[in-house]
């Protein structure tokens, strides 16, 4: 079966976001003075061909792991839809 | 009351997305033969102060339109958490 899955790669919180902060400072400049944080990262959406639900997760965290994330700077989450 | 707003702004279905062509092709090199196709997109959480989700729906939308998403090259979503 074909299951598509998304990832989230989200900035580690700890971290600096410094596009983030740029676009926050764009936004504000453009009259948004209610946002108060921006924060940036990657969606991506993969196509999988699994036997179920949960091999196709399996798949997906281990693409994450091994390319679309960087554990040092990122932290990433798998949805299956 | 302060919102999150989550941002996905993705690709055309419509176009080529190169960047994720060549994730592909590297996820099929590291032996995950299984992923059929991968598009990549942004994730953007926005921190609001409103006075209601419809609110702070319609300002994440706002700047989604005018900062953060090219509408020649990409859709965008809104979902207020």
């Amino acid at each position: 079966m074909n299951y598509t899955a998304q990832i989230k790669v989200m900035p580690l919180k700890e971290l600096l976001d410094p596009q983030g902060k740029a676009v926050l400072g764009g936004l504000q400049r453009l009259g948004l003075q209610d946002i108060a944080d921006v924060r940036i990262g990657k969606h991506i959406d993969l196509q999988i061909s699994a036997q179920s639900k949960e091999e196709a997760h399996q798949m997906a965290s281990e693409a994450a792991k091994k390319l679309l994330a960087n554990p040092v700077m990122e932290v990433f989450e798998v949805t299956i839809v």
